[in-house]
């Protein structure tokens, strides 16, 4: 098959083997794929990255233990937990300490004919959602994932810093979810995607929750200054660089700094078939897996939105 | 009077105006007060402070508008706030955008023969407590605020870093409270005190709450580093300098990190009158009012604790 490879900076499409698929788990013929911001810092050198990237997909289910399985089309949740420590007891897989990570740690991703991943990772895709749209259910879970952490936030005041991919599907979801969001970013072709559900553009004064999901060292600190007493900022964005700050107005003022990262899959694919939020307009382009690296390339200009890679 | 003022990095002891009493203020006699890490700070120029410090107290009350107040023996919440913005609405006046600070922004402080506070300030000191037990009432609100913002954490796992005084505090509180206390610190004399309530020294494996009280910028990255997935890290160190910190782990892990200031006094007085904490084992010296430079100086040596002034 062919497959993705990032090694020194650069994105090799090569052939592979199919991957063979140990026991309780699922081999998936991918059937679309999307390059996330991750994988841009992969490629960049992010965690000393080398290998296969990708976990943003969908596909069908060739393999598996159970027969019933067959033939689905399906998402995957990307953490693979052990299933067996105190962590996995308490539902956070996510969070176990052994787990590997789809196309991030140490089991080879999306960006591939085929990939494996353990059966209890699967969700089937509900027949009302294209690929195009189902192939977004990582990025809504990660959106998805601050009301699991935060609540719905109804009727709070919220800013979202930063409109890339991230930002945008953040505002949406918690527009949806009932809070009142304000959108700060630089694009207003981007920002108009979010503004269609009402979300409003920039706004002053001090937000109950402030998302940085700006992608650059610059935004927690931006965060904490036009964020209320006692209120709480999310941090959304994943920058390899050490992050200067001054914790004086942080303890001041009693704000929480919350790291924010995966989402559980269900309740994303709940929302993406209830069609209230708008994914589709976040399409910028589309190429073959053979051309992943000008999909790279392209993902990685500035006012880019999604970019989809069809194996 | 005599009254303490620092500037430009020094102590000085000099006569000064006896404080007006504006309308709602009542004017307090102070009888006993304590020196606070904030104050060495201020004394280094933090804030950019000049003027008198002092935000620790007991007092007489000698004049005020409501005559029930005369003569009572009372401590006294420190932030002045304005009683009429949303945030004083909310019950959250030491957060009060316009707020002044006793002893720290723009109000003169307690380390002076006498001091005014607004009415609403005062809290009366039960009959059972005496002045040196009294006076720590605001550090053990500081101990209590993270009560407030997290709950009791009864059966949690918690870790306090620093065995300083604000450290050693924390550790009686969250203990009492039902935690189960693990104290990270350097002094096994200081934290023979917080032993005595079933504390625990140090201990291996991550913690579902880590607060920082090492006072120190170091102490933030190592809060994160044994603190478990989704768990909480209170700041209660007031660094001045910049903190550089990795977020990736506290991005990945979906860490809190949660600011944490000044509390309450009526539960802090309702734990002194009750005799769960020691604190008069963290009492390490006492000095007169004129001696003040002196006792800023005893304060500032490795390993003291509270250390008093009498007017």
């Amino acid at each position: 098959m062919l497959a993705v490879r990032l090694a020194e900076g650069r994105v090799h499409v090569e052939p592979a083997r199919r991957p063979r698929r140990p026991k309780n788990h699922a081999l998936v013929r991918v059937t679309l794929a999307g390059i996330c911001n991750t994988d841009l810092e992969l490629l960049r050198g992010y965690y000393g990255f080398v290998g296969r990237p990708g976990h943003e997909f969908v596909g069908v289910v060739e393999e598996a233990d159970s027969p019933s399985w067959i033939g689905r089309r399906v998402v995957g949740e990307i953490n693979l937990a052990c299933g067996n420590c105190a962590t996995c007891a308490q539902g956070l897989g996510r969070h176990c300490p052994t787990r590997t990570v789809l196309g991030i740690v140490k089991h080879p991703g999306a960006f591939a004919e085929w990939l494996t991943l353990p059966e209890v990772n699967l969700l089937p895709v509900p027949a009302t959602l294209t690929d195009e749209e189902a192939v977004f259910c990582e990025p809504v879970a990660a959106a998805c994932e601050i009301q699991e952490q935060l609540g719905k936030l109804k009727g709070e005041r919220v800013a979202v810093l930063g409109d890339g991919k991230l930002g945008l599907l953040i505002a949406q979801v918690l527009q949806v979810g009932g809070a009142q969001v304000h959108l700060f970013g630089r694009h207003p072709e981007k920002i108009a995607i979010a503004e269609r559900l009402g979300v409003q553009i920039a706004g002053t004064g001090l937000f109950d929750v402030t998302v940085d999901a700006t992608g650059s060292a610059s935004g927690l600190a931006q965060a904490v200054s036009i964020t209320r007493p006692r209120g709480r900022v999310v941090m959304k964005s994943t920058v390899a660089e050490r992050v200067q700050l001054d914790m004086a107005p942080v303890i001041v003022n009693e704000i929480s700094l919350i790291g924010s990262r995966c989402g559980r899959f269900a309740p994303a694919l709940r929302l993406l078939a209830s069609r209230k939020i708008d994914v589709r307009s976040m399409i910028s382009d589309r190429y073959p897996l053979a051309a992943a690296a000008q999909a790279f390339e392209r993902a990685a200009q500035r006012g880019c939105l999604k970019v989809l890679l069809t194996p």
